[in-house]
């Protein structure tokens, strides 16, 4: 007898990735604009890449605390106290490998069969997979393009039951830049704090943030973190992704937890690159306004070239490096994403790929030369005129 | 109202590791020798360390493909296929966060609830607690120290039974040592395949082998791959372990499945040390034959040391860094290596840490001079003559 393996069926919740088909089409084809890139175009600021060298003629390649590098975990609670004015000890930090690892392990921790997530879309990919892999089930909240994917905070807590065990967060966020005003995320934390449910914020993009206004972690919310996991991690900040260095944050206790779970998933991180990590976070921070800056620009020629566009409903996101149009009501994101690549060469990802409620959405990316997303504009505008729905 | 989070129960199946026990109290003392450390002790071959500093000099510090850095990816198989005579593809191969992240996956993708794992005890620590973390039951198969741990393949050809889905392998395995020879390797493999039963196979030892016999792979037991999973890591045999960089091997088909998995884990790997790890697989290998000089002369000598010590019965391992003697039946390690900790200053593992089996025997690391290992027998040896049992 010979057989495949017969897997897991908790693997059956992960889909495959609508990026990938996009990327896959592009490969076959000349001249593509990239407007679909997930992480900074920005090389990594200098005296962080010196750190990271330091440490390697330091010989410093063997394993650290499985928590993390103790200087990273010390260098993680100034950074944090510092921002937040809540005083933050190592103790209250993991290190993982990425944001991702750190939503992994945050999700799947806390999802469990019969119990249920609320996921606001659209989406980052990873989360509602990852709910529905550790057993939950998914109740999505939809948002809009016409509102700017602006969440009603009312209609989150309305949606909290006795099965809901968390909610997750994401501001601002993948796909859509939008930031959510503290007022909204205050609120949807008292109320999850007074009602056991955990929240879990995604705040990878908490330091680009466009306007003259004043992010809000969910740490800055809670009179305590006994229902609070934060994820966040150096790579959008400091344009350093491919390091893979993030972290979870929550009370000691939860930390207990998480740093045991994570002992079993890669049980410890880069070492060098902890080191860059620190050096990061403890660093001249002009590299990153100066980034932020040049996101900006980019973000207001964006905006005005979308709202110019035939077809594409846009807003203002007030962060990251996205921005996510939709299309008419009805069309198929997907299939018009596919189109709009074959006949232009602009590559973008499909709404579809971040819930089903945004399948009639493109997510954009700005993460690219000013001068490449004009130059996508200048094909994309008139093709669009063009199309019929 | 106001709580602690309500975890996955899943994470139940998770212990506190036994290591940190006695690394907690070796923090309290002075003068304490370490005979407890499970990574090697030799700094990175200098042209590895060039290699990644070049990488990080070139600005490759962003994200590259989810599956593995495509040039890593390739150096694997070309090692691979010169190393086995089977031809391997890079896309045989997902790059992984270490080993660690590798047996995560091999492990949670095919354990699932209803299914039973075969495990040979002593093992190691992350193995059982992941069978069961994904639902599985564990068989466990017992070795002992009076025949070096040597796996009866018989044993475990007799345990698998209608609910078996893998049975893990770990040649030279952590903490004995041990190296099964191809025949006992061999026997598993084809009844295996014949139950349509995986094979989880954990080689990151696979380069240590202390004595002129060729070590044998599952991936030369088997005529396909549909049923193998084979976990590596540059992490031991190139003395780079803190760079994070693993790998798994398996059908095509199954690399698929994994990669998509893997997508959802951590997502992409640290990518200048994909480019190290790619220099450490394509350059001079003479930095492992050199190291593996310096273990076989500490695992000669220690050998020798533990047949000399009162209570040890010990046994000669042909791979690794470990050696895992027994103390006289129904002692309780545990106590034991703390009370030998305490009162000599010298750390091993606890037995326990291993698994229920073997809670008489204590774990010992070479992987430290050789000097510092005969100041650690200078104290244990007449400390175990006045020892009871």
């Amino acid at each position: 007898m010979q057989r495949m393996i017969d897997w897991n069926p908790a693997l059956a919740a992960l889909p495959l990735s609508g990026i990938r088909r996009m990327f896959n089409l592009a490969a076959t084809m000349k001249d593509v604009i990239h407007l679909s890139i997930g992480q900074p175009d920005f090389p990594t600021p200098k005296h962080i890449i010196e750190a990271h060298v330091a440490a390697l003629n330091e010989d410093k390649t063997h394993y650290t605390m499985d928590a993390g590098l103790p200087e990273l975990l010390s260098a993680l609670s100034e950074y944090y106290s510092a921002r937040t004015g809540r005083r933050l000890k190592p103790e209250n930090f993991v290190e993982t490998t990425g944001g991702s690892e750190a939503m992994f392990l945050a999700i799947t921790s806390v999802a469990a069969p019969g119990k249920e997530v609320i996921v606001i879309e659209p989406s980052f990919v990873l989360f509602q997979p990852l709910a529905r892999m550790a057993g939950a089930s998914v109740r999505r909240i939809v948002t809009t393009a016409q509102n700017g994917y602006q969440v009603d905070p009312q209609e989150v807590i309305d949606a909290i039951g006795p099965k809901t065990c968390a909610i997750i967060l994401n501001s601002p966020g993948n796909p859509t830049g939008t930031l959510y005003p503290r007022s909204a995320i205050q609120a949807i934390c008292v109320e999850a704090q007074r009602r056991g449910v955990t929240v879990i914020s995604d705040e990878v993009y908490d330091r680009l943030i466009l306007d003259e206004v004043e992010p809000c972690s969910v740490l800055d919310c809670n009179p305590d973190l006994d229902n609070v996991i934060v994820a966040s991690c150096v790579s959008k900040t400091y344009s350093m992704p491919g390091l893979r260095i993030g972290w979870l944050i929550s009370s000691e206790a939860n930390i207990q937890t998480l740093r045991r779970y994570h002992m079993f998933t890669t049980t410890v991180g880069n070492t060098p690159g902890q080191w860059a990590a620190a050096a990061a976070l403890q660093g001249s921070q002009q590299c990153v306004a100066e980034m932020v800056a040049e996101y900006r620009r980019r973000r207001d020629h964006i905006v005005s070239w979308i709202d110019a566009a035939p077809h594409l409903s846009g807003y203002c996101p007030q962060g990251a490096f996205y921005i996510m149009p939709s299309l008419p009501a009805g069309t198929d994101g997907s299939a018009f994403a596919l189109k709009m690549l074959e006949e232009t060469g602009v590559c973008t990802i499909p709404g579809d790929t971040f819930g089903e409620s945004c399948r009639n959405a493109l997510r954009i990316s700005y993460a690219t030369a000013l001068e490449t997303i004009e130059q996508a504009f200048e094909r994309i505008t008139p093709w669009l005129e063009q199309q019929s729905f």
